[in-house]
């Protein structure tokens, strides 16, 4: 098995995370991580080698591939870069807010003929991939509805809310993609409803906290998000899909599987609190199919479109909560997504 | 305890179900009970008195409360020649599909001073009754989300479904209800998003059978509704409120709480497949207060005017699905619910 | 339909619990009602016809079949004089505590020709008929093993306590009852295990509130019931049956299917507090099987030799807790019951 | 961090296991493992080194602990031979099937003062650590009943039952290792019921292969196991602790927590299938607190004198099982452990 040898930008939280899952890898070797405020004890104790210069990257010949880990606002910029220098991409989410520039991006890539996958992790999680084979082996007939239940458990901070893009964008992307990702399907048309229910702060930077977004589907089903920033019991990740012959659904993950019973009632883990913990498998498995289509040479399982696609529909939402009517999603893309 | 005498329009399907339960009920007299159809077999078991001629009870003094079970298109009509005769009424939804009809049976209720309540049954339900109290003893905070879904376990027949007044109006109108009932709150505007997946003769007569619902209420907080005409798993029922402090859910009830395990899965039972078996005990319950009101000379749980908002909300969604936008309930309520 | 005329014996806390079952049901009349402590407001408002003397009930040539629900010690002598009487019985377990008693009055029975069904109203509770038809119907294949939890909310009065006939013949006896009905076999040989946890005062009258009774079957298979006198969350009810083929089990029912998600936990209902709650719908149904048996002239669902084994494997895991080592039943059955 | 150099015997099923999680346990070295069938692909792979020599961990100074994976009947000889060599051992279970032989070897590593964990693993399992919390915590109140299901998905390879010692020395020792750990308390007595329903094979080798065994305490409380060779629907493994103020359980973990609702029924997964992917937790756990034992010089949490308590009771069982009457672990232990 030859070995692939991969760079990383950025080392934050998410970087971490990526990089310890790495180097548990069987022929994947980490040469080096790039990241301004590097954590020199981090990468020390797992003897990974360190820059504060990203160029180091993108001038080794021996790095086939870049992992993108950087704040979002430098992501474009940096996939247009590593393009170039004719390295295959890992890019987490989102490519950029901006349509165009994620299309900039895109041309990047496909001129140089470089592998590109975006980092829509949850694609990659066992139940959601349990969810997406129901559907695909006919096990609940034709698609009818799918409703997705998304809320965090607490909001991010207002200095990371004011450059998020707004919820549709920052959180709800996710839902959009898992609704491309289930149905096969693009979305036709989108209605948002809003409201800021969990704090007035965040309504006074222009974006609310409560959402319920309506689809419909080029395959002529139907799709519902609900949003919240805030659940007082965790994170809540749920999915339903309903079709002509049943309905599969995902619940709530949870630590334990006990059950305390006493005179105040039957009592279950709440769910797992935090998405590093609920998704913390499908960040493994989306580097693994990474580096498997760089080695056998395939495209990668979720490629630039799929991040394109996902913020078009956020920006169509967007618009049709301040519009307060239904958006063509095709209005963004300039095309008919038909 | 002074003894209820009563006198019952119609003993269909949902006539005969109520008069079982009354026949239950202590202090309670189903003098006579009128139908065009009468089954006499029925009757005679259970020793009731029979007419052809609806009349009857209207000019017998005994009686003091009409229960009307009839077809829906005479429900109106019928609530007015009771109110004129000084009876106490309950009358099965709708009222009228018209909301000026509702109004003139309303203005007729309310000119005699009798009381009227109308069939919301599931407000009565004891799964239904667990989430309002949980909403009403701030046991979840604040009100931010409902989220409810209703699915039938097969369409009507063409027949019924071409009276029916479409689906918001025929089937949504008890969902709608719900959304009022537990937020304690008026919806202001619906947007409904509606596909024909199960069955194309649905469309053909211009319904659909398959809905997403959204709503906006007086509170701020946000209602979603999804329904389908047909789930192969039966009739699912299940609601969710969520709030600031947490969620309160009704999951589906089911014959049995037998757990199946063998090399196939673990199988639990489908949800109950029938109305009538879901929500037998509001049937009776909701009875059972209506005859508390007229004991204690107090409000019907379920008043004339909640009878016509659901109307109305139905009305709004019905207008929203043509229009392809959200549409305002005070545009049908010639008020502003706010 | 020919109507079935029923005379009662008690009524207590359960015979007031089936006189209002019976006056519900089509065909079936209560004509008397006998109790030295006779609720007179009770039988009054459910018009009910009483009497202080039970030798009326056994003279009345209309009535058909007498209902025991008289205390425990009164069964075995009320049976024999209905049967002598030529009236059908039903008899509230226990028939009696002592194997002899319990088979004079069986004799008596026998002698008559009348039908005698004992009140083990359990075997008629929706839940373990579904358990009962997953072993009959071949779905778990070839019995093996059959565990009963059983659990009471809290203990009865210590002066009730003291005539109880101890654990294993006042509260195990339903479910050794379950283990015969479930396995259709025998109990060969059984072994208690017991402890004084709950209360020292059930220690010092010489009882046990705490037990594991293992048995081995006629069927080859094991069985094995715990019990407590007291579960802090309430009546736990649980059977599971586990076969080469795999397991059907009956979990807790509770008052409704909520779950309240809050910072404190994931919560749903406690199992239902009572057994009258628990099993409510049952005694209706042994009530209407004992009157069909009538009508239709087939032997009872549950007979005589039902209670008399039950009783004898109780009086086995009495022996056997006593004696620190399994005892075989035939010990007290006389005979070998393999 | 001081590295911690280890050397391994045996690289089977569970040594190469326990090698990948060690791979990835910072500040640890397994400098070097000892099989004389080893896999040299797989070793090369992980880049460890190997020998088919055992005396090479023995007389190496830098290891300072060695884990024994061999084939069981050499547990005991390869304890003594490491603690004589002054290394820390860590052992799969059983020590040996022979308490003498297991006094033998806890006696070497006492005089040698070395540390020794015996590989009872489930003990590290979340859901099982969760039920400990509990009872520690006070959250049941007092303990008055632990009840264990364990139930394998297929009997092992005859050939491994021939010299497994038996149902009870072989599997059931991990339950009676758990209502140690569970109880923080010693078996008195133990009865033991067994049949042979899953393989008439296993009775002609004198073993059964279904059991239901009961323990008494010394803490006062009662504990009953259920086991069986095979399940249909796979690795059954829940536990119930039962006490004064409720209960905790822990029921069994799947695959992933998705409902597949058709017409056929309501769909769960399974119970995970095997062993190890059931605990693959507790294997990583177990050997990091070993690791931690010896870095903080601290006694490890699971000792020798665990592996023999195991297995007295096992013993016991089986005697239970053989003389058909309940056996007093202190007839094994040559002690009285209450």
């Amino acid at each position: 098995m030859k070995e692939v040898v991969l760079g990383a930008l950025g080392a934050g939280r998410i970087g971490k995370l990526h990089a310890d899952n790495i180097l548990a890898m069987p022929g994947v070797r980490l040469k080096l991580i790039a990241d301004p405020y590097i954590d020199e004890d981090w990468a020390r104790t797992l003897g990974l080698s360190t820059t504060l210069d990203p160029a180091e990257l993108f001038s080794d010949p021996e790095i086939a591939a870049v992992l993108i880990f950087s704040p979002s606002n430098l992501h474009a910029e940096q996939i247009i870069t590593a393009a170039e220098a004719g390295k295959h991409i890992f890019c987490e989410k989102p490519i950029a807010l901006d349509p165009d520039r994620i299309r900039q991006a895109l041309l990047a890539v496909e001129t140089a003929g470089v592998k590109l996958q975006v980092g829509f992790n949850r694609r990659f999680d066992p139940d959601i991939k349990r969810v997406k084979q129901a559907v695909d082996d006919g096990e609940i007939g034709q698609m009818q509805l799918i409703r997705i239940t998304s809320r965090d458990p607490a909001p991010p901070p207002m200095d990371y809310l004011r450059i998020s893009g707004g919820i549709f964008l920052d959180m709800t992307v996710h839902d959009f993609d898992l609704v491309r990702f289930l149905s096969g399907s693009e979305v036709d048309e989108v209605y948002a409803a809003g409201a800021v229910m969990v704090d007035p702060a965040i309504g006074e930077i222009g974006d609310i906290d409560t959402a319920v977004t309506t689809m419909k589907l080029s395959n002529g089903a139907l799709a519902v998000i609900d949003n919240s920033r805030q659940a007082a019991y965790g994170y809540d990740q749920r999915i339903e899909v309903f079709g002509s012959l049943g309905s599969i659904s995902a619940v709530n993950l949870t630590a334990t599987r006990t059950v305390l019973a006493t005179a105040q009632g039957v009592v279950t883990d709440k769910p797992l609190h935090f998405f590093l913990e609920r998704y913390h498998r499908s960040f493994r498995v989306e580097i693994e199919q990474f580096i498997r289509s760089i080695r056998d040479d395939t495209p990668p399982p979720v490629v630039g479109r799929d991040g394109l696609n996902a913020i078009l529909i956020g920006l169509a939402a967007q618009a049709s909560l301040e519009r307060g009517k239904p958006v063509r999603v095709s209005e963004f893309s300039g095309e008919d997504p038909g």
